[in-house]
């Protein structure tokens, strides 16, 4: 099933995707709410949702807003394709580093990403993301794909001399309003096992900036998932975002490729979809909300 | 004024202290509700809630719960005390390594304190910790003290090995009820200013493992806030750590200094109060679970 979560005026509302078209579910099913949280916590209600007849809306018509709107945690993987690695400088690693991100820096596929004032150095991150459907903890990289909800994109946008002030990472992955989700969430079994092998791009209109496979990433969805509930308890609708293929606009040559406002970049997952953001100035956009 | 949340037998519930006794917040105003997120949401509800009069009860009766039982984000400055950072083997930085904690990695004083199966380098560190108040974004160092709702007190157990699998210390600083905190807040106009100059220790039975003074922090309140708010939305109940002293385990000589399970490791601030914590094998406290 392919879902999307998004306003037509109003309050979000969950959304079956068919085609160029969308079924609202909220609408028939009122318990589905303005997220996908009660979806992820009720197989019940997701096997409802499955049946659901109604009006099909075009997707144009609906302006995405986050898949959950509230996640618990966002734990994201640092350095998961050998390449990207190799190009930031670091040696490959035999444990993955990770880092988390705040609720204030995500925000919807289709709203603007930041740059913020007080640098130029914002850069893309393509990459896989995955929604927590069953939570725990010690869960084996067995049991692992059981407990995907589903999977979407993700643009781990970077603010790159913030990242690096300090050998620790959170300032420039946390900036108000630079990781961008969605705007679809397909569930596991309309893809590969694992969502292995599909094709990974960022673009910026013509320009290719980075073009991968899901395939070569290092740690895999379920490796992860085992990884990090070693030490944490996952809970129905973390946010878990798997890493960048090379191509980010820091190691660019012969010079640093920042995203630069006006630019819309696109972040495309075969089988998934476009997640699309506009990139804005702070000072601009706080001026316009004045 | 200090507060304590805690419960007796049933919900948690908002205590003021004057004394060895407690007033209780809640059964007189019950909008206050189950820990202080909203008396830090509404000055009125705080100005009432300091002319509440009731039976006293001992402190002794009331178990601590979490001061804010969802905070928005826990973020936390890593090498804050020169002494520190050289006992670490860092270089002195001149912006403060940050990272963030989970929800899931923080705990009650008074509540275990859980050592992993997987690890047995458990480690204490005393930190002060601010519960924000008012929200914002860039606040000045000048407006920073306004942002301060109160001052608790913070172990943040760290699993060290965990810390160091990579550059990034996210698995080692977010196992799973790791992070005491609490008992009691003190709200501003009772320490001095930016709770500066006050004893910090951290204790085992009668061992002294840390013994500092907030004084002695490179990065104080105000600047700590001015600079996490250049990146992030600071928002009511977010929990901010402001870093360890000398002493931690990992860097004691001849040989690091572990807690074991059946320990009670105490941190202690000066006029805010001692965090306890009961370390607890987590394979026990499975079984107990059982």
């Amino acid at each position: 099933m392919k879902l999307l979560v998004g306003t037509m005026g109003g309050k979000a509302q969950v959304f079956r995707v068919e085609g160029d078209t969308a079924i609202n579910l909220t609408a028939a099913l009122p318990q589905i709410g303005n997220d996908l949280q009660a979806l992820i916590e009720h197989d019940a209600l997701m096997a409802q949702a499955a049946d659901v007849t109604g009006e099909a809306v075009a997707l144009d018509d609906i302006t995405p807003a986050l898949p959950v709107d509230a996640p618990g945690k966002i734990l994201c993987l640092g350095l998961n394709y050998i390449e990207h690695i190799k190009e930031g400088g670091y040696d490959i690693p035999d444990y993955p580093a990770m880092f988390l991100r705040t609720r204030q820096s995500i925000m919807a596929a289709g709203a603007p990403l930041v740059r913020p004032t007080c640098s130029d150095q914002l850069d893309y991150e393509a990459e896989l993301m995955l929604i927590v459907g069953k939570g725990g903890r010690h869960i084996s990289e067995a049991d692992a794909l059981d407990h995907v909800f589903g999977y979407t994109v993700f643009n781990d946008g970077s603010v790159r001399n913030y990242q690096r002030k300090t050998h620790q990472w959170t300032p420039g992955k946390n900036f108000d309003q630079t990781g961008a989700i969605g705007p679809y969430v397909v569930t596991p079994e309309d893809l590969p096992e694992g969502a292995k092998g599909l094709k990974i791009e960022s673009r910026v209109g013509d320009e290719i900036l980075q073009s991968s496979n899901t395939g070569n990433m290092i740690w895999g969805v379920a490796q992860t998932i085992a990884i990090m509930s070693e030490f944490t308890t996952l809970e129905p609708g973390d946010l878990i975002a798997l890493g960048t293929p090379p191509g980010v606009g820091h190691a660019k040559k012969p010079a640093p490729r920042w995203l630069k406002p006006g630019e819309v970049v696109e972040i495309e997952i075969e089988g998934i979809g476009i997640c699309a953001s506009p990139v804005r100035d702070e000072a601009d956009l706080a001026k316009a909300a004045e």
